[in-house]
């Protein structure tokens, strides 16, 4: 099996080789196996593992046994605690949920902290299997039924292709020792259900179902990268833009057989949901609209328009102190931290938490704002002049978020920080934002 | 229930009130409350059964059922009887396919000769799920997951956004009595075990399981109808027509990322299934190709050329005495009949079996071919002038198909008979033959 997983990498990671590789270990099976895997092939590889204090002793137990064996064979290793019921309750989140953005969200900064390349999981074609079928029992669309993609930005699946029945052949081939693997627990009675109930059928019936499904999941990615070709293609069509507006030309919409297919495809991104509203507007009398968090849909005669709500636009939104994932209309994180990053991306700042004034204020800009772009030595600016050197689109500038200490700017929401706010060496306490 | 299905009759399928149906009813429970609903809507309904003679007395006793039915009820109904199994041996054809065959062959006819507009069956919402997952057990792409088509041609099924469960509440209500569907007979195996093993437990993890799944077919036949606009949209970009050649140009094909789905959406339909072999193709050196049944796909520098293959050009089949199914490169079906359809469309003729001479060839035509096309008072035609006068396009030549008795043409398939081989009033054995 070993050969077999080999070439796979070989063959289709093979950029892999020359980078730092963060793996994500529970101790289970499927991540036992991929550690062992990319040891043997020498790749360069850190460990990282949460124990997120959920099964009492056995989380403890799971924990040790990482670190034990990342000592016996001399793995760079990361380990962390989290309360993960307790995130859960304060945030309003499922165990599973809180359990999934605790991860990430540290897998994110071990990654920027340690310059490391790539995020690595150990993902089969069993969780893809049983993700289509979950999707398939909730009801989906195709993009629903494509699977777990093996590459998603920084996370790469190099185990994606096998069967969990390939990787524990490898375990035995290889002497693999390895812990129940608690990422499990998540969606526990409804994957265990599948797992148990409903893949050993389908396995049953056709005994080269694992082939088969590989190649289905591949017919239907196909598929999907053909319907996104399509609303492309016809929305140049259909569609102009004029300033922050799309206008979609009724006339040439209903030339088409399936336009509400390309409805849903092009507004779905705007957070409409009401579908059936949606296809009666097209017939609707003028003056009519439909709105959805911030984008309202108007029939003007032949044309809908669809635009900003004027909601959006006078939005104000109040982010308490220790709130760390406030329920804004954009997906932030705050948090103390320990040190500042000054490989940060744009989507994160440092501020001094004491300067700062409660509760903070996410606002859209106004003519007139203005702030002190950090290395500009304190000179203010005007957000329009900002959004001008930066060559914003209207559509851009439409949707900026200001972060907003009283009147004061501490950020243009994933652009530019303000100096005044700015974390330094002399911080005692450093609150770090960012955008999910 | 009787409103709710009568709803979904009048908003969905209300052009069926002014047409003549036919309604195939096994005796089951489906096609039983089928039957009573349309009755009790009036309907303008005729009844088909087909006994297969697949379960002794029991098909008998479906038979009889049906038949005391009808004339309890006063429908018009007809009746016919199948061996089954010897048609299946005689064909090489599965019991199910063979069922399939017969039954769908019966219903034309019947439509045909009695002027009726649509063939409806009872198939419903459960039928979908079971086709999806047989579909996935095997393998499959997005169009083996848009479960059955509500309507097919002068196929319609007015029961398929309705469960098994809705059809049996139906049934309990207004009294409905059936018998055991021996249609369930197809596909037995696989179609048991998915119906009793994996479906109760998708409806058991989602109460609302058949309006998720309803909605689910929905996105997926919408996904469907937007992939067909991007094959036909990308086709004109990349693809030029020349005789009876397509050029694909390689150098607009390699731009698109997704190349290789567009190929296999295009090339399928020709009968290309080496699709490994076809996506090296492009990058191999001129001259090499690839062969599908009676296609070629040729590199020809930056070009890929798809062209009739020569093989197919020589083609020439014999079909001798008695065979009903030839395995001839075209479907047909030939059969003793008892009368002369004279509504029949252009892909049937009926000849004078006494006239003919076995084996006959299929062949393709070859310049000098004439033949005596009815309605021409016997009079000679070349089967080229034929062509050009009917506006033939050079790939419908090249694809054309001649039906001889020895040297002379008795049917240009599927567009034109001989007088010469004609049945009429005083023919004494009819010979039917048919375009499947």
């Amino acid at each position: 099996m070993l050969s077999k997983f080999r070439d796979h990498l070989n063959n289709n990671l093979s950029f892999l080789k020359e980078k730092k590789l963060l793996l994500a270990v529970s101790g289970g099976l499927d991540s036992m196996v991929l550690t062992d895997l990319l040891q043997q092939l020498n790749y360069d590889v850190s460990i990282a593992h949460c124990n997120f204090n959920l099964r009492g002793k056995e989380s403890d137990g799971d924990e040790d046994f990482i670190i034990n064996y990342a000592k016996e064979n001399s793995f760079h290793y990361f380990v962390t605690h989290f309360n993960t019921e307790l995130f859960a309750s304060d945030n309003k989140l499922s165990i599973q949920v809180a359990a999934r953005k605790l991860r990430y969200l540290w897998f994110d900064e071990l990654l920027q902290e340690n310059n490391l390349d790539y995020l690595l999981t150990a993902h089969h074609l069993d969780d893809s299997l049983e993700t289509f079928l979950i999707n398939l029992t909730r009801g989906t669309g195709l993009e629903g039924l494509t699977g777990i993609p093996q590459q998603n930005g920084k996370i790469i699946r190099p185990l994606l292709p096998f069967t969990r029945d390939e990787i524990l052949v490898y375990a035995k081939e290889n002497n693999i020792r390895w812990r129940e693997d608690s990422s499990n627990a998540s969606d526990k009675y409804l994957r265990n259900k599948l797992r148990h109930d409903v893949v050993p059928v389908l396995k049953q019936l056709n005994p080269a179902f694992a082939d088969s499904f590989r190649q289905t999941l591949e017919n239907l990615q196909q598929a999907q990268s053909l319907v996104e070709d399509a609303s492309v293609l016809i929305y140049k069509q259909v569609v102009s833009e004029k300033e922050n507006q799309k206008h979609f030309n009724i006339e040439q919409l209903k030339r088409l057989p399936n336009y509400k297919a390309y409805l849903y495809q092009w507004l779905s991104p705007f957070g409409f949901t009401a579908w059936e509203d949606i296809y009666a507007l097209v017939d609707s009398q003028s003056g009519k609209y439909i709105l959805s968090g911030n984008f309202r849909l108007l029939k003007d005669r032949e044309t809908l328009i669809l635009e900003p709500s004027s909601n959006g636009n006078n939005l104000s939104f109040e982010i308490t102190e220790g709130q760390q994932y406030p329920e804004a209309p954009i997906k932030l994180s705050l948090a103390i931290a320990q040190t500042i990053n000054k490989n940060a991306t744009k989507k994160t700042i440092f501020v001094d938490n004491e300067l700062i004034k409660y509760p903070l204020i996410l606002r859209k800009w106004q003519e007139g704002d203005y702030f002190c772009p950090v290395g500009m030595n304190g000179q203010k600016k005007k957000v329009s002049k900002f959004f001008k050197d930066e060559k914003f689109s209207l559509s851009e500038k439409e949707s900026a978020l200001l972060l907003c200490s009283g009147e004061n700017i501490i950020w243009v929401v994933g652009h530019r920080a303000d100096e005044r706010f700015k974390a330094t060496k002399t911080t005692n306490t450093i609150l770090k934002i960012e955008v999910l």
